[in-house]
């Protein structure tokens, strides 16, 4: 039964080898609550972890069983992924964002999390000096944790303080130091569901062509940014990009979240012509391939893990053509996770805590996947502790790279009515407490 | 038509932008061979890509199938791995090697090609000072390039002159430097296909002990050492295994080769329970996890790609428990290749060549996936030219890691009688005009 006791919490860390509960991963609290929960005797809220909380697209699926059934388990997958994928790929970029990729610049990665980590590596080969990745916080904490493993260098900042105008002069002042080769950001943002607008798209495109700096932008839940309707392929309104205010960027398409293809680890990159055919020294000496595009290919991504499992790519092609054709509305699908966001940030303020990031510039934020939670000023790791205590599984905003207090809310496991009422009672519990 | 002349392969290499064809990769020997194919109007003799040439297992396949229909696509997979192929793991190394692996220290990857990258990364973090892999050559050369791409230390030397007795003297001057932390070798060998004697392996192990090198032994062709019988599940003669005579091993084994499944990227890391539990100081600091598995898996794995597909997994635990109840026996199904390699063999016998690596120590070497050949004393790179000028490709001894002068020749793409008299026509024309 909840509230557990701070000793059986230290406890059951302890013995999961998690040194500090507020730094740990987020696999970590994972297997955390579900030591409390059999501790507890009683099922825990689970706000931490972002699996999609929707069943997966039964068009990927099918896709990839014929796949199967037409035998392309026995064959390496051309690390620059099938033809299909390319084609599809380079299509939905135009249908959702209205960009021009060529199709020999997109390529499959095991998820966008493999992307992430090859591209931090080859990006911090391209240029002498420049070994330093800049990270818009708060942000995916598995991405600084990428840049640390690989032994980079990193550079950050919390965007809370510089919306709008102010964002120029914070990336002016750390652009001009030179060290930086890319700077990475998701948009809508895990874990604060802000959306850059766009002028500050534009400060980033314009800060990045003139430093010289390439944009990785994580689109990873692309299209859910609910307050305008993106869902009509090849239509006006795109969703806004970074890519049309310079041709130095690289997106991350992941079909975890807007396909809801989590298990099958299946992303694509998409990266300008002008990135992707850029010559540089050290690739033609290092790799011998000089074009930044083939040094990612058939030199690093190649090393990672010989390409990406050839009936998930198969899926996501599916998946994608079908959203051009508009026969897979992925943004009505997803749409479900602004309902259910809207009632438990109802939950959170009824039980008087607050949205720590509430607003794009005047706007309030969009309801999403995410959203950010403070309780008075009790700090973030006071807060996910009691939360824990209380059966509610979160993580830190602090373990993002966040300077506020409070905590990371998922809404992806909550759906019934009974779900909420639920998490209802236990706020209230942890509200009489304190 | 073939030969081609020695203007066109310069042409199509450098608009492939290879700059030396003996140290390309082996997928730009593939795009290569694919443009070469086209300019002759005639197809390749393909011995260069080590695809497997039968169909993958059908039990993997319909696993596959299941899984995906019972729902799995929507859920990332836990990073350490389903507990299915955590168990169907440890039961396959017991019934084949004969080696006891806890289900904890069964790990799912992307393929070994991932194990091999990220097993590298952990292992150059353990302990100060030993930042260097020793690669035993020759060797599958993107395992050399993962440690360079990662900014390790390199050892290595050619295991042609250290056979038996004389691989002691070699290791213990290669250790006792202190700069090591693992060493790596397949075997059966990519790409000589020799086989490490028992006797060979007992000093391996003896000087992993000794030295504190953790040994990775990379099982990709496990059981393909046709000369004994390895097929019967729990029974002698178990497959000789490094794991006999060290606790310092991890094991690779690849759904590849094994069950012909490369193209859905699945492999498990089998570590010894020793090495899984054994906790560094660097560890705790870092990846705020003190032991080695732990660290391996939500510090490394975690970041590399999220863990591996979901549904490749299952097929891996569905094809290892079949061959652990005798209904898959895929000793017999790849010793198909070994009669391929005796015809191979045969047609460049005939034509003036000679197998490089051509005994373990006094016992002529396996037919199986892989063989080397040499042209009287015509070096790898001219030897490798002068084949695809003639319709053939295959990768130089020297992008091995080999001093020996010849070519790998994979023997997986040709089946029917009429592939190997094709072959034998143009090693002929090959012979005429050398």
């Amino acid at each position: 039964m909840f509230p557990i006791t701070q000793d059986i919490l230290s406890r059951k860390a302890s013995e999961l080898g998690i040194l500090d509960v507020s730094t740990a991963t987020i696999r970590q609290i994972v297997a955390l609550s579900m030591a409390l929960e059999q501790e507890a005797n009683e099922k825990f809220v689970h706000l931490e972890l972002g699996n999609p909380g929707l069943p997966a697209s039964s068009i990927g699926i099918e896709a990839e069983i014929s796949a199967l059934h037409a035998g392309v388990a026995n064959t390496y997958p051309a690390i620059n992924g099938i033809p299909e994928l390319k084609k599809a790929g380079s299509r939905f970029v135009k249908a959702f964002l209205d960009i021009d990729i060529p199709e020999k610049a997109i390529v499959p990665t095991v998820g966008s999390m493999q992307a992430s980590f090859t591209l931090q590596l080859l990006l911090s080969q391209r240029l002498p000096g420049r070994d330093t990745i800049l990270f818009f916080n708060p942000g995916f904490p598995a991405q600084r944790h990428q840049a640390k493993v690989l032994g980079l260098g990193i550079e950050q900042f919390d965007i809370y303080e510089y919306r709008g105008k102010a964002l120029e002069g914070k990336l002016e002042e750390i652009l001009s130091k030179g060290n930086v080769t890319a700077m990475l950001f998701s948009n809508p943002n895990n874990p604060s569901w802000i959306n850059l607008t766009k002028e500050e798209l534009e400060i980033v495109g314009k800060m990045a062509t003139k430093y010289d700096v390439i944009v990785i932008e994580d689109l990873a839940y692309m299209g859910m940014d609910f307050r305008t309707d993106f869902s009509h392929p090849f239509e006006a309104p795109y969703i806004p990009t970074v890519g049309k205010y310079t041709d130095n960027f690289i997106m991350l398409v992941s079909g975890s979240k807007i396909f809801s293809y989590a298990g099958q680890r299946i992303a694509i990159v998409a990266m300008s012509k002008y990135v992707y055919e850029r010559q540089y020294e050290f690739f033609t000496k290092f790799y011998e391939m000089p074009s930044f595009g083939d040094a990612y290919v058939f030199g690093v991504l190649y090393t990672a893990s010989s390409g990406t499992g050839h009936s998930a790519q198969h899926a996501l092609a599916a998946m994608m053509n079908a959203a051009c054709d508009g026969k897979l509305n992925f943004v009505k699908e997803t749409s479900e996770y602004g309902r259910r966001a809207e009632k438990m940030k109802m939950c959170f303020i009824n039980n008087g805590f607050h949205i720590v990031y509430d607003k794009d510039e005047n706007q309030p934020i969009s309801d999403g996947f995410f959203f950010t939670a403070g309780y008075g000023d009790m700090d973030g790791k006071k807060l996910q502790e009691e939360l824990l205590r209380h059966g509610i599984s979160t993580i830190t905003l602090s373990s993002t790279g966040s300077e506020q207090n409070g905590v990371r809310v998922c809404v992806s496991t909550l759906s019934k009515d009974q779900d909420f009422d639920i998490l209802d009672q236990r706020l209230k519990a942890f509200k009489n407490e304190h």
